[in-house]
């Protein structure tokens, strides 16, 4: 009986999983540059948290979450996104108490059952930051470059980032309601899905797939915003072009739920002839009181990872699948074989990467094996080295062999 | 409505979570050395692969798994465990095809729904490596050094390594018959478990937390050893020694399931008081085969990352939660605040971790947070300074300030 893995996942291997390396380490470096500190939060959280967090209105929540009930009988809920479960643990252990800023970064799984198709996966991974307690604009547009500079340093090309303001409460609820007129008399042309958002979340009508067609003059929110949103909107504009992040505005970007407010973006990346989104984020003042903490504001992003690995395929973007051995030991008999096991132990320990036969392979295989693996130098042990307390040592890149005593190998090494 | 994590689950916060990220440092660190690559397998895979790869007499398959139906009405399960999606992936994507040893490792978390204690969580995380194609003594006594090492290099005091011999399958099937012949005696005076592990699978016996003193004069699994058995366990013993790994022969240590062959071995180390198992391991030569793959040999060895987080905290061996900062930037009105987002931005841009403020605060509020931080320098910029380009530079070690250029200040830091 042979297994495969689950519709929707996949296997990182030897000579790919070097690329998400790169990228994850290009990550936690720029969170390092920006004083992002990572928070880690568990892999599944209570349902309720992703129903109130996420939004009951969602599609994630409505039909694509992995909801199960655990053996205590509670129903639980593989994460479907990052934000939930990172208020969530701000509120928990009162991060809000702190002086500072709370600014985090996660990088992880999540999960969604959708239809399996390039750059989606059902087990997916994002590298998300979430910034709590600050209202100021200087932070939006921190947030924003970050993951601008994210794909930036990737090598990605024609990254773009797409702003709107969606506003806070008030203006939205005005914007609702202008929203209604201009849907209201096209109603009955528009898909199901769109008739039923307009009764629940007009505002997510904006983003139907089907219907784009019929908004192109759908009024605007940024008409509807107040002087404060207004005023903060174009802070965040000032700051973004002060710090040579390219972007455009799209008064199409909204998000529906009631606790996203001012700032909403997306990152958008040349893939294969079409433009794909690769992340997005936005500015949540109401979330963490939603999820029973205090009135702190938020903003925050996430990137997609599958998309990035994607693209930078698709831009021929090169990250070596490879990694080269420092150096490969080729022993030739019993007694040198031993030896050959103390000096790799001790090359390991002197931090070389040192590998090694294990197969009782000829001297030509192993010199193969050492080949494949980039090896920069071999170290040949044979009966006669050995009874002189020697190893012969030979630079791949140059052929230059010379011997060495065994016990200066890794001195030798050094130079 | 307040939400609280999951039961059994942590979230690993600014302060505490750079422990983590040293101590899977130094596993990526330990593998690039030793010469494994690292493969990445989905949290979930379907649940027949455990019940045939752990095996079904176990108490984590029988008890402890996080089953669920996924909404295609398959039975999936959160992995309990490391080894049985690694191996499901290297039939799966035929890595036996390859001329070298597969040598793999992993980094994540796994599930089992036990009770949780100080240590042990219901959602909890590994390090593993797995070593595939080859039956030399001498990778098995590496998998060994390769945990001892990461134990050691971590600062652990006295780790101790237990290894022994579980044979082949004739030899046994001959201990398993020693062994019945010693138990039957006292069969009614064994708990209920044992009884029941006699019937299905007597080895498991020797394992009950229960019974252990009554097994004190059980036959040993050395003495069922054919002579290949008692040579291979011979070698790594010799190789371990040479290695310079300090172990002891446990014959005690067995594992109960069919395709584990000759090596088995765990980690132990000072906790509170008593001695803790952090991890372990064994050779599975019947392993890839049961999961539908050809008959190739492995071996592999797991730690427990909370043990080892635990254990270094129990010992006192300090990972500082701090990350100092770089420079942090002060500034003094609006105009300044502008020329600080642009500052803040090229310093990140040029490498230096950067920050500043996000809440409007006075000077010095400002000065405590570059404080909390452990800023390394700070940038004070006001007005005056701005109008004559320049920033005031102050070395927060020696208390040292000169102004400098704004254009100058990053190449003032790299001094």
């Amino acid at each position: 009986m042979a297994f495969q893995k689950p519709t929707g996942t996949q296997d990182l291997l030897p000579g790919t999983v070097e690329k998400w390396q790169f990228i994850e380490e290009k990550a936690r470096d720029l969170c390092r540059r920006y004083n992002y500190r990572e928070v880690r939060t568990p892999i599944f959280e209570q349902t309720s948290l992703f129903e109130r967090g996420v939004g009951e209105t969602t599609d994630v929540v409505e039909k694509e979450m992995y909801t199960f009930t655990d053996k205590g009988d509670r129903s639980m809920t593989l994460r479907p996104e990052g934000t939930a479960g990172v208020v969530r643990a701000y509120v928990e252990n009162k991060l809000y108490g702190e002086p500072d800023v709370s600014k985090l970064y996660y990088i992880g799984p999540m999960f969604r059952y959708e239809r399996p198709q390039a750059g989606r996966q059902r087990q997916f991974h994002q590298f998300g930051i979430e910034a709590f307690g600050a209202t100021d604009p200087a932070i939006d547009a921190e947030v924003v470059a970050l993951g601008y500079q994210f794909c930036r340093e990737l090598g990605l090309q024609d990254v773009k980032v797409e702003i709107n303001s969606v506003g806070n409460a008030e203006s939205r609820a005005a914007y609702r309601q202008t929203l209604l007129d201009f849907l209201t008399p096209m109603k009955d042309t528009l898909c199901k899905d769109c008739q039923s958002r307009m009764e629940r979340n007009p505002l997510r009508v904006l983003d139907c797939k089907i219907d784009q067609g019929k908004f192109v003059n759908a009024p605007s929110i940024l008409d509807s915003l107040d002087e404060e949103c207004t005023t903060h909107f174009a802070k965040v504009q000032e700051l973004l072009t002060a710090m040579e992040v390219e972007y455009v505005i799209n008064p199409r970007l909204v998000r529906g739920l009631d606790y996203y407010t001012h700032t909403a973006f997306e990152y958008k990346a040349q893939g294969i002839g079409a433009i794909d989104t690769i992340g997005g984020g936005g500015r949540y003042n109401g979330l963490v009181s939603e999820v029973g903490g205090p009135d702190q504001p938020g903003i925050g992003m996430a990137i997609g990872l599958e998309r990035i690995a994607l693209i930078l395929e698709k831009q021929e973007i090169g990250i070596s699948g490879i990694r080269p051995l420092d150096i490969y030991l080729v022993s030739l008999g019993e007694a040198a074989d031993k030896e050959v096991t103390i000096q790799t132990a001790k090359l390991r320990q002197a931090g070389f990467s040192a590998d090694r036969d294990y197969l009782g392979r000829k001297i030509k295989a192993q010199m193969k094996s050492a080949d494949r693996m980039q090896a920069k130098f071999t170290a040949i042990l044979g009966d006669d080295e050995l009874e002189r307390g020697e190893i012969m040592l030979k630079s791949m890149e140059t052929g230059e062999q010379r011997n060495v005593k065994l016990d200066d190998l890794a001195n030798e090494l050094k130079k």
